[in-house]
């Protein structure tokens, strides 16, 4: 008998690994919490039964989260990631010479319990001198912290459950509100795929409020249809005509480079159409 | 009572989808042929298993299997498809106007039937003017035409089953022979992710062939690992560095455009490192 988890991407379609073991089962004030591991993608998370993370794919969800904007904007000091709680961002980030702090806004303790021990590589991350882990609302902390931050990335699980609200125009604004500048956002943006009618609202949200609104993909072969979009704002810079700063660690990257920054950006004529204003 | 099918694109990784017909199953002298009503991606056609074409997303595989060789290749007169019974890469190749005939040459007289059947805005293309289908081998196809196409495309299943000798050195030999001079060759080459080993061996074994050997990728939600690899083979030219063509029809194409074709040759850090020489 072997165990298997599925997540259910849409009613209709599903991803199924198989499981040697079951880790973690803890439901909180937010969401249920799991962690497994599995035989073909190591340790796993899952919040409210959605796929996170796995040991052996969460690198490109994290990379492109995170290096895209830092390597566009000119001097980004001053870095918030709101959710995230897994840690891989953080670890993106610090990398970068020009980043003084990371704050990580997560409001589930939960997740960072459950990630500190079993993806000990991420929350490494935690303990980095330019680190900073909060356990708090991003709404509220946004409110606290007007014109606070040079790039601010929002992490968020799918808008469901407790991170709907990450997804509300009067979030955006409060990003925005919160951003220096000359500043950038990064917010995760599903499947354009699967859930093009999310992406195309989340764009005519934002695009009131920055002057540039620009999609970009990832590769990641456990998320729903097999790819991810996010959705980078800024004021004036176009993020997909803008070459990126060359970055000294490159080479250690898995996913992010160069040619991927400029790739990424460039969009299939479905999508195209369904993101023209 | 749903009725859901499974691929399992590894021992330990599947895509189930939830199918509201069955239309058809039959096991013929090569393979056995499904045909299924599925509730999200229309319909569906497998093979041994796999899945093939679905209405919703076989743009992207066909589209792009065929339009970057087509759009860089000067004058692409003669075009030859190996497998593809189908008809989808039939139907992209006959909208370049410099091409001239398209043959197919398809080993399974079942999967032409079934898709006759069941996929018809698909083997539509079967009946256009340029295009020849023939019921044969592709191996001895090749030994009788040397030098007689300006394009192969090589859309074929899984290295496993009927299509394994298409994975083979011998069959790359055959393929480079049958070429014209300038010729350009594509081979579908599996998800990179999930089946770096196979891209790693195919590259090992064309480069001693082709002064140029460049994997593509694109995005497939029903693939394994949600993306897909093609491998684009030429003397001179180096098909990731030069511009493709504009393409007059490039405002009716749902997936390829000039951007894409450029983005789709930039390979993630892990990519680069598993092809590099």
């Amino acid at each position: 008998m072997t165990d298997w988890f599925t997540e259910k991407q849409t009613p209709h379609l599903g991803l199924t690994l198989e499981v040697k073991r079951r880790l973690f089962d803890r439901t909180g004030p937010y969401q249920r919490v799991e962690v497994m591991e599995t035989v073909e993608f190591g340790n796993l998370l899952v919040l409210d039964g959605c796929v996170m993370v796995t040991d052996r794919d969460e690198f490109v969800y994290h990379e492109m989260i995170a290096h895209p904007a830092l390597a566009l904007h000119p001097n980004p000091e001053r870095v918030l990631i709101i959710g995230g709680g897994d840690g891989g961002s953080v670890r993106e980030a610090v990398k970068h010479e020009a980043v003084k702090s990371v704050t990580l806004v997560e409001i589930d303790q939960l997740v960072i319990d459950a990630c500190r021990e079993f993806f000990p590589a991420l929350t490494a991350s935690f303990h980095h001198p330019k680190a900073q882990v909060l356990v708090a609302d991003g709404f509220a902390h946004l409110d606290d912290h007007p014109q606070a931050y040079d790039v601010i990335l929002v992490d968020s699980t799918d808008p469901v459950g407790p991170a709907e609200v990450l997804f509300s125009p009067a979030f955006f604004h409060k990003v925005r509100a919160s951003l220096r500048p000359g500043g950038f956002a990064v917010f995760q943006s599903e499947n354009p795929f699967l859930m093009g009618g999310i992406i195309r609202k989340m764009h005519q949200d934002l695009r009131p409020l920055f002057g540039q609104v620009a999609l970009y993909l990832a590769l990641i072969p456990t998320y729903p249809g097999g790819h991810w979009s996010f959705t980078l704002c800024a004021d004036q810079v176009n993020p997909a005509q803008v070459l990126p700063r060359p970055l000294s660690f490159e080479d250690s990257l898995k996913y992010y480079n160069q040619g991927i920054h400029t790739a990424a950006f460039q969009l299939p004529g479905y999508l195209r159409r369904l993101l023209a204003p």
